[in-house]
């Protein structure tokens, strides 16, 4: 028996870091559904979400937290996701919306398509994020104006995307409907290359130092934005590497070889040609923030 | 004559874009000097800098701005500092101060030893920017609590260097003294480089786009932080490469040696090495800062 609407919902959200939490955080501020049970493996993590009246329920185990739930979000890193999608099938009742907010999508709605019959699969990203995680970071808007991917299986009802679609909007997010492969590939450009590009330039960086602390002291705001991201998470980074990794490679591929273009280009002092590459990216990059 | 004190001097900035017009806003906000004359090509520029009180005359010729200065900066792209510094000698009183704040030291520093024996000549560089240029973006904390690299030359006299530096103080930035070659290397690794990454970022994403559109639509923070400089202004940044060449042409390559370790580690499914590429660079990126 399915649940037509997220307000009659008993929705479970596993794993409570930035990312659950903060969707945790944006369905109570709007009250958008009966009932958010949180899972978590520590004990303080959901007495915390509790006080912060994210959720109204905490469990530990995964089975007490997802048994009686509509919808489980898993909102854990993507190959904890992996891993509980594998599991959690019998735990869920008939008709139940499994969802996951995981980075990567392939790997994810492939797991999701082994899952018994009586569960309804959907693949989910929001592209939102900081580069500081856990629940303390958690804000009930970090959703709002933010794309929200949404990647239904062939198995997945109208009734299912329909959940996951108000759930989407009740956090303020607007939905967008990918591929898992197309959203992967996109994700490699848009997201994992910057993160491995801001990695390369604090390790060449620090290649380049002579240990002397200068280079800290004269770098501004161009080497902290740029670097940025290369204080994400670790785990998270990690499981985006393993379960990605023909698109990333791809991305890395094109980032070289325009590195490389513009290398020679320097070292011929062809000044016209690069003024080009640069106008192009100048033109680009305004385009895409107003 | 020199002058021994900022209070005392006239300041000729030529040069009334981000970098000239905050330094003459700062100068003006602090009250630091006799008299603030601003050189731009246009009138207008000349207009709105007297309007916004950042400067107390205008000139737009570099002869009548600067003959009657006891320092004067040049704060316009690197290559037009270096064909005033090949001009404005004989315009330039006894003893007058020649500095600029241009974003490359070598070639200046080298340039302005070729200055006539009656100018005093000093290279600077203010560790600040923004990827807005132009007198409009210009604020007077611009400068404020930023490292601002100060390169005498060997012809330096003390009261030169004293001058600088007292101007460096009042516009709230902290004196940092560098050779230049060293300041150049310096410069490459960490704003040229990041620059350079961030071309090759937007570039890189052009290229894997296929047009649709989706791929903007899902650039989040991370993409928009790390691009970030590529929206820079060209001119700056073709003097840039065109004066830094060597120093740049040794960072791309330490980049291009990272990257590629990224790749075939990852190529390899080698996760433990590359979490130790991952790691190193996050814990330095949260050192620097804070």
């Amino acid at each position: 028996m399915e649940v037509d609407f997220l307000a009659q919902a008993q929705v479970t959200i596993v794993g409570l870091g930035l990312m659950g939490g903060s969707l945790a955080a944006a369905l109570s501020t709007a009250r958008a559904c009966r009932k958010i049970v949180g899972v978590a493996r520590r004990q303080l993590t959901l007495t915390t979400a509790r006080m912060l009246r994210f959720i109204d329920e905490g469990a530990e185990d995964l089975q007490a937290g997802v048994q009686e739930a509509d919808l489980v979000v898993l909102a854990t890193p993507v190959r904890d996701i992996l891993e509980k999608i594998g599991i959690i099938g019998p735990m869920l009742k008939p008709g139940a919306v499994l969802m996951d907010v995981g980075s990567t999508k392939a790997a994810i709605c492939e797991a999701m398509g082994r899952l018994p019959a009586h569960v309804q699969p959907i693949g989910a990203h929001p592209m939102c994020g900081k580069e500081s995680s856990g629940l303390t970071m958690a804000e009930p808007d970090l959703y709002r104006d933010r794309t929200f991917v949404l990647v239904p299986l062939e198995r997945t009802s109208d009734a299912a995307f329909g959940l996951a679609r108000e759930l989407v909007l009740a956090v303020g997010a607007r939905p967008l409907l990918l591929d898992a492969y197309r959203h992967d590939d996109l994700v490699a450009a848009i997201s994992h290359l910057p993160y491995l590009l801001a990695v390369t330039l604090v390790a060449a960086a620090e290649q380049l130092d002579r240990d002397d602390g200068l280079m800290w002291e004269l770098a501004a705001g161009g080497f902290r934005d740029t670097s940025r991201v290369a204080a994400g998470s670790i785990p998270m980074m990690l499981d985006i590497l393993a379960t990605n990794r023909t698109p990333i490679l791809q991305a890395l591929h094109e980032a070289q070889r325009q590195l490389a273009q513009i290398e020679s280009l320097l070292q011929a002092g062809d000044l016209q040609s690069l003024r080009l590459i640069l106008e192009a990216a100048r033109r680009r990059r305004m385009e895409v923030y107003q």
